[in-house]
């Protein structure tokens, strides 16, 4: 072991990756895109392959005693191909593998598979691989999906530029206002097992959380309007920390305006409940799954006419003009992603 | 949580497997291979691109009391790069996630990122993804890797017909009768903080355990050749659990003439040492990371004069002539897996 010890949480998750990738170079003649992307890129006779791989551990990506195994297999597939669709690629092919402690049964996997089947039926995906692995500590899903399509297709996240316009699916914070409404059921019927949740009238941020979406119908749309973004990232850290990495990879710097966030009543409802602010749960609440993207500017007309359900949050600026959120009173309040949970 | 709890060791995790994947059917067109073999297999524009994970997990799969963490990196990308090999496929890039709990530091990374980057230098791999994440309980490491080739290169279990050769690379046991050294010098260890480990004149196994290769000169010297075997696995369950899938995928049987395995010198030793039988640990052991293939039985003088290192070790047979070890004194044993550990 070494001798010398740096905490992790002292360097940051972000710092920490480049710290231990920053010698990597690529050389292979397939490799198209390396690191640095929601998924890497690679060349096959002009087809190119896009890979994306996610990883769920029990306590930290879930919480068994209010996930449902059905939902969490659901969920462990949007993960993967979420980034899949975050190149502007319609995911085909998903591997899965199941690490499990001794007190799961073959009735829990039959919950999980149910879960990871019905997302396959729902986004059109060939399960291709399975494998199961015993684990000493709980549940750990592993999956990887793959996806095709033309090089002239695929959006990276270092393609947008300044006066871009900044375009966003869905709503944000919705599934952080779900799991916050969880947490607190949990802690409640902890104190006192006769207590019945009181999770009426918030099905819908219930669900963001529990069962998630990817935008597969928002990838066929912008296909069947021939409109190729300049720059696509997944929405999954929180919108804030997501955006700045589209603006570092596209070198550009941002502003976002605040009362253009899409924010569903819901989520409204329940930060005012626990008095928290819906507008951090929207910048910084996480498993969004939302798709943010770029456009030329010159397409605004389009976007707004053809693209329902789309919102126009900002634009893209000169990097050294920075990334701003910018309040309706025409206040400037820096971007910031946070740190290493 | 289902009401019924079927034990997993009860059905056993291949019939597990079975079960919960029954349903599943492949329909995009892209998939040519999904279930059942080492890596699925998708088709872009006639070239053939060929997708494996794996999944290590601390406390199953390594013990950090023993393993570098250096070593554990460059294992964790032999164990996935080792399936690709396998479909007679030379991988090309390689995907990296790792879970992490608090106790380890930047400089752990490090190391462990050093074993990863080492890998990729010695097997001519592309790193194109890393992810970080937190884990409560442990490390937690889940990689992919891809490689292409062209229609007829690609290797499936399920090509084997009777009278074929079934041929092994390298030999077996070794890494499973180092792991046994290395657990019995950490009993000895717990009992007496001043005790000395004794793995004097060990080296072999003991490195064959905590630094595994992958096959890649035999692809190779296949290549050079023009030897494309009817049938190919990784051997990683143990030879007697891999040669069964294998068969079952061939629809053969088989029989192994157990005066053929090939163990090392060290094997055998460590194993007189602990009263273990050394063919057990060939048969069932387990991360041998060897490649077992079959060929025409016309092959048998090209084998022999050309692939050295390689052993003949059996052959095919009839699907209803079952699956046998032939003894010296020709006994005919009947092979068996072992089952859920």
């Amino acid at each position: 072991m070494a001798k010398k010890h740096t905490d992790i949480a002292d360097l940051g998750a972000v710092k920490l990756l480049d710290h231990i990738t920053k010698a990597v170079e690529t050389k292979q003649p397939s490799t198209v895109k390396g690191m640095g992307d929601d998924a890497a890129v690679a060349d096959y006779n002009g087809q190119q392959c896009v890979t994306a791989t996610s990883l769920l551990l029990e306590g930290i990506h879930f919480d068994l005693t209010y996930t449902p195994l059905k939902h969490l297999g659901y969920k462990s597939i949007i993960a993967t191909i979420s980034k899949v669709y975050a190149m502007n690629v319609n995911p085909t092919q998903v591997m899965v593998t199941a690490g499990l402690s001794q007190r799961f049964s073959v009735e829990h996997m039959e919950e999980l598979f149910d879960g990871i089947t019905t997302a396959c039926t729902r986004y059109n995906l060939d399960l291709v691989n399975v494998a199961l692995s015993t684990s000493l500590t709980g549940l750990t899903l592993s999956a990887a999906a793959t996806g095709a399509a033309p090089k002239e297709n695929i959006v990276y996240r270092n393609g947008g530029k300044p006066t871009d316009l900044l375009c966003l699916t869905g709503n944000l914070g919705a599934a952080y206002m779900g799991l916050q409404l969880l947490k607190r059921e949990k802690t409640v019927f902890e104190g006192n097992n006769n207590a019945q949740p009181q999770m009426e009238g918030y099905h819908y941020i219930l669900e963001r959380h529990l069962k998630p979406e990817a935008q597969k119908e928002v990838i066929e749309l912008l296909a069947a309007q021939h409109i190729v973004p300049t720059a696509m990232i997944n929405v999954t850290e929180g919108l804030a920390s997501d955006t700045l990495h589209l603006c570092k990879q596209s070198n550009c710097g941002v502003r976002i305006y605040l009362e253009r966030l899409p924010i569903a009543s819901e989520t409204f409802k329940m930060a005012e409940e626990m008095n928290l602010d819906a507008v951090v749960a929207a910048l910084h609440g996480g498993d969004d799954f939302e798709l943010l993207f770029t456009v030329p500017v010159t397409m605004h007309d389009v976007i707004k006419r053809e693209l329902q359900g789309i919102d126009i949050i900002g634009h893209l600026t000169g990097a050294n003009e920075g990334a701003y959120l910018i309040t309706p009173d025409n206040q400037a309040i820096a971007l910031k992603a946070q740190g290493w949970k």
